[in-house]
């Protein structure tokens, strides 16, 4: 054994020399980003949109303190915040960047000494399992994550492949060691979450099992198989909180120690081991959203051997091979951490959501085999509709099209006859506003995507917009627009809906379906109130709201925004827009307003998340709504504008620092904005197959597409103050508009900025 | 389609009557037979081992009442009491005749007038959904229920598939009219029992769903596909004790009416139809271990469209099939009706765990293809091994096979690596003692049924009977009994791992194997007290326990009996237990006492489920552990008194009414006791190829067994006094032993009794 490690280490390393420059790419990705404060990202191990994100999760947040909602909850999301002290344990499952919580299933935490099975608090780590913990002892790349815990002594080491997570621990001290089973744990903890967990120890070396719980996903299940590289010696299981069962002849059992079959709603549970000075357990833990004898698969098929570092090579490869495919260089290190740190976070989400062998479970809770596709859940469509599916359909078509097929086999499963809203772990958790799988579905047809139906991909989209049942969908459809004494977010709704609406427009086959949605596309106009130059609420009755703050982000008639942040989002017709803002010169000092007004301190006491550092002016980029909105002053003729904020925006709002996100990152939503804007175009309205010019950062990029060819973008004389576009140039021929189409892309060629003050 | 029901009408009635006398079994049958009181039948419609088995609940009965257990659950085991005056409506899941309580599952109940979406109680019906109904507008027969819903005027009526009933409802006044699905309800109810609901409205006809509980199995799922031949106009659904989910954007939904997923713990829905008068709505209802896709499945294979007439002459075909394996005639139709409810008792269960497709939920919650076999549940095997499955090995034999094919597919499956103690949808539930897969498994091997792999069962049974861990067969093995200081039932136990024990020395393979079992068979001698001429509990130290009370049922060391019935508990080696007690004219002695001691008062009200009228003397026919004392007098010289004993306790304690089972049916085992002893012959030890004569209550038997030949019984002048038996022929030549070979019964042949007082 020890000369195949061997082999294998150099076949490693010589890979690794053969790459080349390449290799360096991941001394770029810092997976702290995000990780302090509003960020929501997580400092673990995961692969390219893996089913597995093997993290650290630094407290347990109950949902409720004395009876009421716990802000905290929102802290935690991705079950990790950088200011803590302590870790609780290594949970499998994370979402990245979310502003609402859920996961953190099957927590691992090695420890020594005498048993303790509560995960203690973070002012007294020492009255349970958890340890301290300090950054100077803790180090986390793409697919590698590691940390001292320093109560136990013990080194904790995480990598992963798609589907199994594989914990390292080095005993440094050795002696009575516990490997520490957590199925209450979860992100967020309430006794009421977990509704059933089952655990079987098959032998001295593997436990399988599932948690299922109700949370933000209503009904979820996790499976899966635990391996230990040492058979352990003695193993228990507790259940704090036991549901009413007729135990019957179990009495006759002794449940706590040594009987391998566990089940019930809170269960804790530990297996021993005797560790020498030094000693190393590897431990995998295979998940599946199908079964356990899915994961046993899913581990045998990914990591059959318990082999640490074989699993870290090869989750590095895959990183390489996806950050490789755009290679920048920038003017100093910290852009290029935000650069790849930005593009690694766009790759951890969707998620995979098949097994091995292809099957699934469904939004029916039924087992589904995927034909001829790789399913995919966590689709965060409010946020990710506008810049990271967009940047998928050129950096990663074979994806997009895999996705888009899990949003079709979603919508026939769905007893709502509608596509994702937010699909979550064979769930549907509706998330946020409109109908946003429509935009994906559509801006993927428009750039030619292959690997999936057109046909029924458009039947989808309509159907689920005629979707009556549906927030408002109905009255939208009878008046033009959802009315404000119908729900609280009217305006932001009727938007939203017009712009998808438009989106169907640009795929329709047929002319009256083409008339119909280009006609539903207009409705934002309904909600435009001239006399104050702002979309408003308006009523049943065809009246506007009275009362109507717009700068207030609380019962306005929109969600995640104020009246002036929301009223800019009609992305398919800016020109229109801009003609009901009275013209070019009008809606330019309008958006300067936005940019440059002083917001008074009430603003910030009033809304979760917003912070005076978070936002430029009353610009908001921590939430999604406005991400478009630098780019409208192309349109208003002022592009000088749209590069000056885009910069700024660049420079301020994405820090190589672990609190350096202004916002949750949103699946990659936030990140995405950052490749599109730093390689100088982004995708205004998905659903057109334009990108709009900004003001590159990069020096040089070159995005390597699947179909062979490259497409390279050059900033001539950049510089941190050269941040305006003096010329661009596109295959040598100056381009005298200022977008940019997906065939220009994808055809390959040269964009060439010619940069200055 | 009325032309296509009056074709099929024509044919069943051909049918029927080219099946000549045949079809007359079924009126033999009483389904209310063991409904009153303690025999814990059902009455409701079921086909041969179904899954489904479709009944009347006549009442709630919670878990416990102010804090403290409920004794009524004990009464409500099948969910109905013939005493009852209101039904709560018909759920799809029921035990036949055992002593704990669980299923009750997925409730449907028409109902006219306001909604109302509570059971009520039984005091005030009118305040729920339930409704009164009387005896004699309420019909049972095999395959087939109807009742009257009075407060409704709703006649319902019920059949049945293996995986589907069927359920045909006739509003007699028509109006405003609801299906009620409560999924809370079970047998027993608890807001506890619930883990997880789940139900999904596909279209107006059409829901699908599972319900998770844990109760007597403690990790349970069952899953729904319901089909209504009339589309509803609308529904909706509660949750009273609704989990604390994260509701985030589902409030923008109303969930209660018209929403079609409602998931959740404890969830009541409801269908609205508006009913002509006389109109009839049938509702199918199919279930399976799998999913709700298995669900669907199986009603598309077994009850494709909504037609009542055709299921109910299916399953009734299918008991005249099953019923007709043995035709008999009797002196009277009392013992007729007897004979065959007993027959239809014992083919209730085991039931099928397969959806038509083959697969099933495994022991460890993972879905199974079951390969050449169809996988069973509900093996209640410390009744069923002494009289239920042998009498399989002669009417039942490849579903022998496939039975044991099950436990061997439950042993694979088992984190414990043991046979089924007792098999409970996916679950084992360790109810009872003792190991009596073996039993069952041996005594195939030994009657050479085909269709399983010997050396595998073999296997299993070794390793079942190594299992340290399990109820004190460590100190077993190493003491050659289970200690008294260990468990409270340890000479049941002792008795009882002895008698299996036996089983597997009479079927292993190697001489090692036969002399480690055959000495083990011999542990029963190390409880004989010959002090007091009864096994009594013994300690670690080699002594007996002081204290000992041997007619108490209590703290003795026994479990369902005392020391006088269980001492008596050596199938496998009555010779010796004779000698044990002095020889043939003292054990005689010794079971005389047993059947005539009078028991004092205190007795009856020390012990549950037994009352004067359920026992002979100190003799309890109504657990089984004493099954086999009436035939011992054959092997103590006293034949005239096995045949006295036998018919007094076929005359007494089986009787053709509602009340007439003196003790639950337990699966079965109640009844097979009776068809075996009816017919003049008993399996005294399974394991062995022998059964013991007794006095035959038929006048004529024919079992037409599975290898086309045909074993009769006759009672050459049969009588209420000729109960003795002057001479027994087989095959013409005299008798000159008391029992007969399973070798001679399935060549085929005559046994004749000559009867006389």
């Amino acid at each position: 054994m020890k000369g195949r490690l061997l082999t294998t280490l150099l076949i490693s390393m010589a890979t690794v020399i053969s790459q080349g420059q390449d290799a360096d790419i991941l001394k770029y990705v810092n997976p702290f980003i995000g990780t302090d404060k509003m960020g929501h990202t997580y400092p673990g191990a995961t692969v390219p949109f893996g089913m597995v994100q093997l993290s650290p999760d630094t407290d347990t947040i109950p949902y409720e303190v004395n009876g009421a909602y716990n802000r905290d909850v929102y802290k935690y999301c991705a079950g990790y915040q950088y200011a803590d002290r302590t870790i609780v344990g290594f949970s499998h499952t994370h979402f990245s960047g979310t502003g609402h919580s859920d996961l953190g299933d099957i927590l691992l935490m090695p420890a020594t000494g005498p048993l303790q099975l509560n995960p203690g608090t973070a002012d007294a780590p020492e009255k349970g399992y958890r340890s301290r913990f300090s950054h100077s002892n803790e180090n986390a790349s793409p697919g590698y994550y590691s940390v001292l815990l320093e109560d136990h002594d013990i080194f904790a080491e995480l990598t992963a492949t798609a589907r199994t997570g594989v914990h390292r621990y080095t005993f440094n001290k050795g002696g009575d060691s516990h490997v520490i089973l957590d199925m209450v744990h979860g992100i967020y903890n309430d006794a009421g979450k977990n509704v059933w967990t089952f655990i079987r120890v098959e032998n001295d070396t593997l436990v399988t099992g599932y948690r299922q719980t109700s949370g933000w996903a209503r009904t979820r299940s996790i499976h899966f198989a635990i391996a230990f590289s040492k058979p352990f010696t003695s193993y228990g299981f507790r259940d704090d909180s036991p549901a009413r069962v007729y135990r019957g002849f179990w009495r006759r059992f002794d449940q706590r120690t040594n009987f391998p079959e566990a089940a019930g709603r809170n269960i804790r549970g530990y297996f021993d081991f005797h560790t020498e000075p030094g000693e190393q357990i590897i431990v995998r833990v295979a998940i599946s959203p199908v079964s356990s004898a899915g994961a046993m698969a899913n581990m045998i098929a990914e990591a059959p051997r318990a082999d640490f570092e074989t699993v870290r090579f090869s989750a590095e490869a895959s990183w390489r091979k996806e950050l490789g495919k755009v290679k920048v260089s920038m003017v100093n290190e910290g852009q290029m951490t935000s650069f790849y740190t930005s593009l690694y976070h766009t790759f951890l989400s969707p998620t995979v959501y098949t097994d091995d062998d292809g099957s699934y479970r469904g939004l029916d809770q039924n087992i589904h085999l995927a034909g001829g596709f790789t399913n995919y859940t966590t689709f965060s469509l409010w946020d990710t509709y506008r810049a990271l599916h967009p940047l998928f359909t050129i950096i990663q078509q074979r994806r997009t099209a895999d996705m888009i097929n899990s949003m079709l086999a979603h919508y026939d499963q769905s007893v709502h006859h509608m596509l994702p809203v937010w699909s979550h772990h064979a769930n549907e958790n509706w998330c946020m506003t409109g109908y946003h799988s429509v935009p994906v579905i559509a801006d993927a047809i428009i750039k030619k995507i292959e690997g999936f139906n057109y046909d029924r991909a458009l039947n989808s989209c309509i159907t689920t917009a005629r979707n009556g049942w549906y927030d408002g969908l109905d009255d939208y459809m009878k008046l033009g627009y959802v009315p404000d004494d119908r729900t609280g977010s009217s305006v932001s709704v009727t938007l939203e809906y017009a712009y998808d609406d438009w989106c169907i427009s640009q795929i329709a086959g047929t002319e009256d379906l083409k008339r119909e949605f280009a006609e539903r596309s207009r409705n934002y106009m309904n909600v435009w109130d001239p006399a104050t130059g702002f979309m408003r609420p308006r009523k049943r009755n065809g009246s506007f709201r009275e009362a109507f703050d717009v700068l207030s982000t609380h019962g306005q008639g929109f969600i995640e925004g104020n009246a002036w942040n929301y009223s800019l989002y009609v992305p398919h017709d800016p020109a229109e827009l801009i003609r009901l803002h009275g013209g070019k010169k009008r809606f330019t000092e309008h958006l300067d307003s936005l940019f440059t007004m002083y917001l008074p301190d009430s603003f910030f006491a009033d809304t979760e998340d917003i912070t005076r550092e978070g936002i430029i002016g009353n610009y908001v980029h921590g939430n999604e709504p406005s991400h478009h909105v630098p780019y409208l002053y192309n349109h208003a003729g002022a592009p000088r504008k749209t590069q000056y904020w885009v910069r700024h925006i660049m420079d301020q709002k994405y820090l190589p620092a672990p609190d350096g996100l202004s916002g949750n990152d949103d699946c990659g939503q936030m990140s995405a904005w950052y490749i599109f804007s730093a390689l100088g175009f982004y995708p205004v309205a998905p659903g057109s197959d334009r990108y709009d010019l900004g003001s590159p950062l990069v020096k040089e990029a070159e995005i390597f597409l699947e179909n062979g060819k490259t497409f390279t973008v050059t900033a001539v004389n950049q510089g941190p103050e050269n941040i305006f576009v003096r010329k661009a140039e596109l295959n040598g021929t100056r381009l005298d508009r200022l977008w940019i189409t997906h065939d220009e892309i994808m055809q390959g060629g040269q964009l060439v900025f010619h940069m200055g003050r």
